[in-house]
């Protein structure tokens, strides 16, 4: 059976000595959150995680949903209960303003607790993290009607919500939707269409499901300009609040998928369904990016999960497996073998993973950071820098933290030979639900082009001039202390790389746009080299200030500079690949004529 | 339904234009694949895979294998069939030596069709594959009873092999395992003990099963230097050849994995069962090894075979779905999109997985026909060059192949977004099927590890220094050919940055062995992209030398040379990061302490 123990110390590591929390007071809620009250909190999600959800991971994987004949769907054995711990804790409303019910927390926290129950359980998460996206969505666009019918029992759990997006023949380009909305008279709208690959899209953990649908309004502009939102309720929601009739809109079928089998992952059938507006007309796609970005944040944060909990997997069985003599002589005579984690290619091969996941959890949490103030902040300009930080490192979260995670996964499943590949170990259904990471919620390869083509250009440049500059700002700081040369170094030769890319971009794909297209999967992984490399530079100029301190923490810290310093040395060295390639251009990529691929 | 259609041209341009298979016409059974024969051979084993085998992979997927109570198996639906027009067709015994039954052609011929019926159906394919691996074994160390007892009839198909060598606490570590043989008095041993991962170790597509068998007699010595092959069948062979009573071996269960389902994982029950010596007392690894040899080449196929067939659904995928505009304006302006394969970003990805797979096929028709040299030559200079050659490049196939097959499975099943994740379309089982590839006939680490740790200093580092001054000469001698200028520039910097590495660890793993496991999976990657990468260059010189002939090849050839130009462009330039992670050393990976990871 699978382990899993929520990484709590590295998070209060992060939150306290690396980004100092404290700095964040005079944010509403930050307050709220001393240290004491984010140890328990943590403590706790990490105790639901660990007890409740883990337990059930691979009892979904085994038995997955079920559709009935009558559409209903039942979710596998124990979820139900599960969720119910999770609202019953109050989980859902965490970082949702207390005027709708939550309890106004940092989102950030929010953020931690998506690892841990992704960690623990990816298909039973996504039924929260959904209608927590949905929530945020109709905090923004929602009219105070659609706030006041929705969003109490959203926030209490007691109805999740989905995003309805995709059809058959349109993911990616939304422009070609078909699905339609015509005006009911009363303000409603009657919606009509076939929706595919809605996670969670019926369920039976909640007493309704709460839809948000793209739909098209009758005689509304063709392309992504005649787009509008709808919220469309499983049952209508009568004046008192109550449950009315049942909505026209059920589950045609559920998908067989490689994984994340526990969650329904559904045909939804909109026939003639009632729905009401969400925002302006023809502006649905402005209004379902609030939960998109929401969303893609958080699905860089279950790459970054499996990797986690396929890395704590992958140790405990390299530390158990004995197989083989250290190429230094036996470490430990008296067994038939020594355990595997002696050998070279089995420690790397875990640095590797350890390395990845710490930069990424300190990346995530500096981004939710930024989140936080961008929602909160009282000073516009905070507020819009922070808003600049988000809309430049979104994609990049997204696109690197699962393209890596999903590889991590295969990794850690690399360490266990044979037993790696035999479904009861568990480490196959982490690489078959961290798979999906790369695909959903807008596939890697578009999140590439979001950097490049609109990200890295918008307002002039303005977003990633400013990372630029704090980056540089730290190297050049921090240039002259011997302890953090091996972290300046490369993070700066890192940078330069990244820089140099930026300004081929400039002066290539502006007459070009292929040069852009045929780049943008290696530019945002150099992005996100030297993004992971800074979180590494600056864990690691914490953590020296931390080991000066004493309290016993020296040992820990200097496993944290270790793994730095291992990431430096192997995983940095990468950026000059990555450059290479860009700079060759789109030539030998589009010359080649389509039928002879 | 997938699609798959077997690269025959690709083959005949490597065998006839880049390895002039007519210069080996003066080894035995060449001669006889005159070009008539070979296209013939070619073309009937293509309708084989495309039209028997490729129909049942999903089948196979989907139905698995099942175990009955009495320990009996049965294979998916058709199975039985499509393996009968596989015997009926002669191919089992394609270049076994026509004194045990053969057809005597070169085994190159077998490397072939051996990534045809990988690429149609892996599950199905690797029941003749191991039964062929153990052909191999037995006509090297057979006695002559036991040549004239079983290789006929496997030679024919009626019999299956396998190979039996894991136990629950052993795989890589051979030395562990506690199987044990007792002598009989009558030349026969009784074997008891427990095997697991046994492929194909039961099933009802033969009348027997032939299980090669590492166990330990009596009062061996310890470790890997008491342990013996055995040959086990199912049914105990009669003097007249007919099968007499039920051995005693059978299958206790079978393993529920992520992939290759239709393939029976056995674990198999040795309890008393009659087995006869094979090879010497206590040599039974080195007799073991012609198995294992014969299959980690054959495994390296497989891992090209899952890209190439997942390729040629991506690009089918890729050519239909519409969705979104070129960058460059709409090319297909009367469809309501383009489709996909006018994208910068999906062309790339295309085209990194084309360029491998064909240089890939490459270095396993150069490994095959040097294995024809090894086995076939009369000359003792040429067996002695191209059996150095066949150990070095054996774990390079092995281990690279099969990496970035199952990361090229992945990135073609990235293609399909969403869809590429539902099973009804087939490319999740191409990745869920690659993926043991990386794992079983010894994980890629430990190929790495055999590589750097045993094959390069063998000798006296004969085999590689061979390596180095073959491609270096070929460089030197095209230096001035400006038409090869984009080949043999990166080819030689690719050259110059495996050497580098080679002498890193030469100075510097001789006192600190660590150094090469640390850098041993880098370096069998960068040895891996140099030996791809003068594949490349000789296609290339190969491909410019046919289109100057004329013959309408000229649009052919254009693609293969542009195609040729993105490998080196894009996959090339990563010799230089594997250089610099290996030349970091090991110290960082192995300061970490165990209870710190």
């Amino acid at each position: 059976m699978p382990v899993y123990k929520a990484p709590v110390e590295d998070v209060t590591f992060l939150l306290n000595d690396v980004f100092s929390i404290e700095r964040y007071n005079n944010l509403p809620g930050f307050a709220d959150a001393t240290p004491d009250v984010l140890e328990a909190i943590l403590a706790e999600g990490a105790k639901l995680c660990e007890e409740v959800f883990a337990p059930l991971n691979r009892v979904g994987d085994l038995e997955g949903c079920t559709r009935h004949p009558d559409g209903t769907v039942t979710t596998p054995k124990g979820f139900k209960e599960a969720y119910r711990a999770f609202t019953a804790g109050g989980w859902m409303g965490l970082s949702v303003p207390e005027e709708f019910g939550g309890q106004g927390l940092p989102a950030t926290l929010n953020s931690v607790m998506q690892e841990f129950l992704s960690s623990a359980n990816l298909a039973l998460g996504m039924y929260p993290g959904l209608t927590q996206g949905a929530i945020a969505a109709l905090i923004v666009h929602g009219s105070e009607a659609i706030k006041r019918t929705y969003l109490p029992k959203m926030v209490e759990g007691a109805w999740t919500g989905t995003m309805n997006l995709t059809e058959p023949h349109c993911g990616t380009d939304l422009g070609l939707l078909k699905a339609k909305a015509v005006p009911n008279g009363d303000g409603s709208y009657a919606i009509t269409g076939t929706k595919i690959f809605i996670s969670a899209g019926e369920h039976d953990l909640a007493e309704n499901i709460v839809h948000l649908v793209l739909a098209r309004i009758e005689g509304a502009p063709a392309g992504t300009k005649g787009i509008s939102l709808f919220v469309v309720p499983k049952f209508l929601v009568n004046e008192d609040g109550s449950l009315g009739a049942r909505n026209g809109v059920s589950c045609g079928s559920l998908e067989h998928k490689m994984g994340i089998h526990g969650n329904a992952t559904c045909v939804m059938n909109y026939d003639g369904a009632t729905g009401w507006l969400v925002g302006e007309e023809n502006r649905g796609l402005n209004a379902m990016f609030v939960m998109m970005n929401e969303a893609r944040l958080a699905v860089g944060v279950q790459g970054l999960a499996q990797s986690e909990v396929a890395y704590q997997n992958a140790v405990a069985y390299a530390k158990d497996r004995l197989q083989g003599r250290a190429l230094t002589g036996p470490k430990f005579p008296d067994r038939p073998a020594d355990p595997i984690i002696v050998h070279p290619d089995v420690r790397r091969t875990l640095l590797s993973i350890k390395a990845f996941n710490e930069a990424a959890r300190a990346l995530v949490l500096w981004t939710a950071l930024n989140g936080d103030v961008a929602h909160r902040s009282s000073d516009e300009g905070e507020r819009r820098a922070a808003d600049d930080h988000m809309g430049l490192l979104t994609p990049v979260v997204k696109g690197v933290l699962t393209d890596r995670g999903f590889e991590n996964a295969v990794k850690a499943q690399q360490m266990f030979g044979g037993h790696g590949y035999i479904e009861e170990w568990g480490m196959s259904q982490f690489v078959r639900d961290a798979r999906i990471t790369m695909i959903y919620e807008g596939a890697n390869g578009i999140q590439a082009m979001d950097l490049v083509g609109r990200k890295l250009g918008k307002d002039g440049g303005r977003a990633v001039m400013s990372f630029f500059n704090e980056v540089g700002a730290f190297c050049q700081e921090n240039a002259g202390d011997e302890t953090l040369k091996g972290f300046v170094a490369p993070l700066q030769q890192g940078l330069g790389h990244l820089q140099q890319a930026t300004m081929w971009f400039m002066q290539n794909a502006m007459a070009k746009p292929d040069n852009a297209g045929a780049g943008a999967t290696d530019y945002m992984h150099l992005f996100g080299l030297v993004a992971l490399g800074y979180m590494w530079a600056r864990m690691a100029k914490a953590a020296l200030a931390k080991k000066a301190q004493g309290n016993g923490v020296a040992e820990r810290m200097d496993a944290k500079l270790l793994t730095g310093r291992f990431f430096m040395e192997r995983t940095m060295p990468e950026t000059a690949t990555r450059l290479a390639r860009i700079t060759t251009g789109a030539d030998a990529t589009m010359a080649m004529p389509v039928e002879m691929f």
